[in-house]
């Protein structure tokens, strides 16, 4: 774990050698930024600030930090990628497909409908299409 | 426009209400955070911080900035909502969509194909399926 890494080295954490401050046992940061790892918390403290950071993880329950940090992380290096939608962007290409795909599902299942029909009854409720 | 309705009514933005300072023409958050909705900078400035917007405004091109704006209040949105996972618990739900999409297009098209090949030749091409 990163934690005990972090305490077995005696190395500050990720966020205190940036902050060039004393990395105590009960450094919030510690757990979730190693000192192997810089560019993890230099993204995230550019984006949102430490202070955020720091905030953010106090609201959240101990076992749910490490996710917290790794969502920050991923939207602080999507942010720095691209500036104007961050993120946001690949909620938008993300979006885009599923529609593509259920246009294309209703549509290869309107063909098997048709198609099934030329075989008559029997045969059209084996292939009784699929849900969008 | 925002910025013309925050100079016509002399209103300071609602960045410059929320940090109470003066609110001039240069006014970077000005023409993005109009008066009347002051909820939109709260959020940005809780999650990102003030100094961190502006510093991500002034690195986007000016006809980018208000999409760069609206990216940063979604993504402040969804981290006051889900402080766990934020807009990133938005992008696993439609990867996990998009997945299930593909296949069940692949398993209509397998059905499509096998429906096709009853009917012979002719119809089997009439019915050529859809690529995933």
């Amino acid at each position: 774990m990163s934690s005990s890494y972090s305490n077995y080295t005696n190395s500050p954490c990720a966020a205190c050698k940036f902050l060039r401050r004393k990395c105590t046992s009960h450094c919030v940061f510690a757990p979730y930024f190693p000192p192997e790892e810089p560019l993890k918390f230099a993204n995230v403290h550019r984006i949102f600030g430490a202070s955020n950071v720091s905030k953010i993880l106090q609201e959240v329950a101990p076992h749910q930090r490490e996710d917290a940090v790794n969502s920050l992380a991923y939207e602080a290096e999507a942010r720095l990628k691209d500036p104007v939608y961050g993120c946001v962007g690949a909620i938008s290409v993300l979006q885009r497909e599923v529609l593509r795909l259920q246009r294309e599902l209703e549509e290869t299942n309107a063909d098997l409908m048709r198609c099934a029909s030329y075989l008559g009854g029997e045969a059209a409720s084996a292939y009784g299409g699929r849900r969008g």
